[in-house]
């Protein structure tokens, strides 16, 4: 069992905790990145991202493999173990599956994860017809036919913004009705271009390299073969909190919440990206709040 | 005169306004982009940035012109002229020295200007050897000799900050005490490597291609040569809100107000970027007003 001491740990290797790693390291402080799965977090599965200020194309993995070279360049120590608890004292206590690490601040950038539909080819397809982000991805189906699943705000939300690019919209929903809000619904209801399958689930994926069909079961039953060349799942977003949640206040969907310096309800705890309880999760707001929480670290740090 | 409708008028082609651009076009909305002076705004005199997430280096000119073309790949179009004024009726009113152009939305995303201190050669040097931003450009002056000009907050953070990089740091202040709060002031006063010159000035920048001597005027009018590697400039900066002073709300030093969405006491019109009152002014957080405020400026005409 080390004990290792650092000025700052952060927990979480994506594109958020990576940025506050960045700005950490160039005020010369000390710096431990404890990541539990992979480098570069959820962008690393995106094949095309073409929102992201200063490339115009580039891949996921591209650009969290940029991010890593500027961390270990940077001095930066990475370790690929699983945080399960934060001890608070006088200084601060991150316990992993293999150690026992102590800083003066943490940084939290867990981010969240999209609930799957649980298919065979499902996981495969992300990325390659498959997507979650309408914002992110959905210009790449232009005048093309897609679906999108679910029923709730985002769901809703998403087909309408893919339903002024896009040549056609079937929204899959397992409910009777849509749950999101009145004034979206009346909004979808009359688009011409889009179609609502309520009472129906997705029960198969199908494509090689790419999504070609999926196969959804309708109300009556009966199985329906529906062409789509993108599927949007909006069934809702797991924050990775479960860890910390005993500790930091979370929101009602568990998203860690904080002020807008990025401060938890714990001094000297930071949250920052999808972790973090706010309305906008790009990229770009990740890349914000790693500035933000890195900057009040130090301060933080810096006025012990 | 010509009296063009765009959905969304961005005013200011920096890097916020830019990437509100990116992602309103995205959602297929039309877009103006009207710039005073040149495309980039105040990154495009950087020569090295080192902390913008992807890039391992890259010039701000580089980077500007990375954004320019995802702009015009997109269908942006982009004007360079100076907007005298806003107007508020069923459709907004944009008028410039040229033309009057109306739109849906609009985006406010003119920046903020450092002050200088009017001296030959300081505008030649900025990005050699002169500059603004500690968080930015602190670190390529690691074990090098820095003057700091100023002696407010963010002059003695500045101060602070490169003290613990550099190895020698000046304080060039014109008053007869440090305006800082007093923890700073505490702070600073203890640190050894840090001399303070008060009632003293800059009088000449000495220099070619780089940075090399400042000669100062001290308390007793004595002028005094120091060798110098960096020279930051913290005696304030002024956000370009004149325009608009009239109908927005802006905070004591003129930085437009808004909520966490960006939008301004102005239903309809959003901030984006460093003109916008808030804490950090990094190209990251300029990245994050700008997609906010295209998104939230996307819903609200959405919603009209």
């Amino acid at each position: 069992m080390s004990s290792m001491k650092y000025d700052i740990i952060i927990i979480g290797c994506g594109i958020s905790g990576m940025t506050a790693a960045i700005y950490a390291l160039r005020s010369d402080k000390s710096v431990l990145i404890l990541e539990k799965e992979s480098i570069g977090g959820q962008i690393s599965s995106s094949p095309l991202i073409e929102n992201y200020p200063g490339y115009q194309k580039i891949s996921g993995m591209e650009l969290s493999n940029n991010l890593y070279e500027q961390v270990i360049n940077l001095g930066g120590v990475i370790e690929l173990e699983e945080v399960t608890e934060i001890k608070i004292g006088k200084e601060k206590e991150v316990i992993t599956t293999d150690n026992t690490y102590k800083s003066d601040a943490i940084i939290i950038a867990t981010g969240a994860k999209h609930r799957l539909l649980g298919l065979e080819n499902e996981i495969n397809l992300i990325g390659n017809g498959i997507h979650f982000c309408v914002t992110c991805d959905g210009a790449f189906y232009k005048d093309k036919d897609v679906c999108v699943v679910g029923g709730g705000n985002s769901a809703v939300t998403n087909a309408l913004m893919l339903s002024d690019i896009c040549k056609n919209v079937y929204i899959i929903q397992n409910l009777d009705d849509l749950t999101a809000e009145k004034t979206l619904k009346d909004r979808i209801n009359k688009k011409e271009n889009v179609t609502i399958y309520y009472e129906s689930s997705v029960k198969e994926i199908k494509g090689e390299e790419e999504l070609e069909e999926i196969v959804i079961s309708t109300k009556d039953e009966k199985e329906k073969k529906l062409k789509v060349d993108g599927m949007f799942i909006s069934i809702g977003l797991e924050p990775q909190s479960n860890f910390v949640k005993q500790l930091l206040k979370v929101n009602n969907f568990d998203y860690i919440e904080s002020d807008e310096n990025c401060m938890t309800n714990i001094k000297g705890i930071f949250v920052a990206g999808d972790v973090r309880s706010k309305k906008v999760r790009q990229l770009t707001t990740a890349v914000n709040d790693g500035t933000i929480a890195a900057i009040e670290a130090v301060e933080y740090i810096n006025n012990l």
